[in-house]
């Protein structure tokens, strides 16, 4: 968590900038652990990318799954959609690509890393887990 | 909004088969903006799909998301599973593949398209972008 | 359903572990038919397959939709997890591989196996499917 799924056109990218958006993208989450966050990037031919039911090579759809955040308030979801395009426009918009993104928000008690399930937010576990970027075994405290 | 991920065995479709099925896919969304429904196909050699636990070339399997419609009633949700059927049986039932697809529902208000949130359904923002079949700038009217 | 895809590294898996790991999975669905489970693999090269914003290729990520089975009870997600985990051991931690899942949950009425609406849990027709391990007409019974 997130995952995110970056759907683009062939040779849309170098490696130099899927590791800068990778980055940024990781950047965005700074409450969590850097470890939580994914990005897979798939190179996707003209001849299988339909926007408008035509065949596009100017167009990246990117797919976002948000298990650790939920539930947001309205405010924090025009965060998300403000800033995450700002990350995006120097790799989409400025190079005349458009672009799509979405998330969906899963349940947070139907996700493991490492054998673990990820501890509470906040937590004093979560915080080592940040602080060391690693999954290690953690004791709930009562009521916590 | 929709995103149609198709899962298919190696040269399963052409790109002509491609294309008029993904305007066939289109063509169900008429309330929409046609620029909204992106459709994505993947081909899965035989070795890496699997149903029934047994490695196949013969599925096709299709990964829908909704995010423009959602919490619709029994009788649209019906309607949905009827009409994409009917738009994929020349493709999957009239050629030997099985199928199969499922559709998630995402929130409207973690959704952006070229940096704009979508206007709401049925408001004149949503009318523009459908005849113009592109996003513009809008402002949205009090309590609209 | 279940629809599980798999994001791998470059050759992390021979022909016969997906086979094996796509059985073993299958295993854990004992109460669906076994045509419900789908297990979908994909390579992906490192320098498209970002964790903690840092090219891997020591990762195992994986992305799971479960339809018939939605809105269980606390204790059966935990038995979920704690047995996925089991079946992936061999694959990932002892392979030193790193790894993460998470589950999503997608309605049941918005899902279609075949041209059919999949009977109802449980029913006497879900039964049969099991069964003969196949689709087939059925009727509703009242009530049902």
């Amino acid at each position: 968590m997130p995952l995110w799924k970056v759907y683009h056109p062939v040779d849309a990218f170098s490696d130099a900038d899927k590791q800068v958006l990778a980055e940024q993208i990781t950047d965005l989450y700074t409450r969590l652990p850097r470890f939580y966050v994914g990005v897979l990037f798939f190179e996707v031919p003209k001849q299988s990318f339909f926007m408008s039911g035509t065949p596009t090579d100017k167009f990246v759809r990117i797919n976002i799954d948000h298990i650790a955040i939920n539930n947001i308030p309205a405010d924090r979801k025009a965060w998300w959609i403000e800033n995450i395009n700002k990350v995006l426009a120097p790799f989409v918009k400025d190079r005349g690509f458009s672009w799509e993104f979405h998330i969906d928000e899963t349940l947070r008690d139907l996700w493991s890393i490492q054998g673990f399930v990820p501890p509470p937010a906040n937590s004093e576990a979560e915080n080592r887990w940040k602080a060391e970027n690693k999954p290690t075994a953690y004791e709930l405290l009562p009521s916590s």
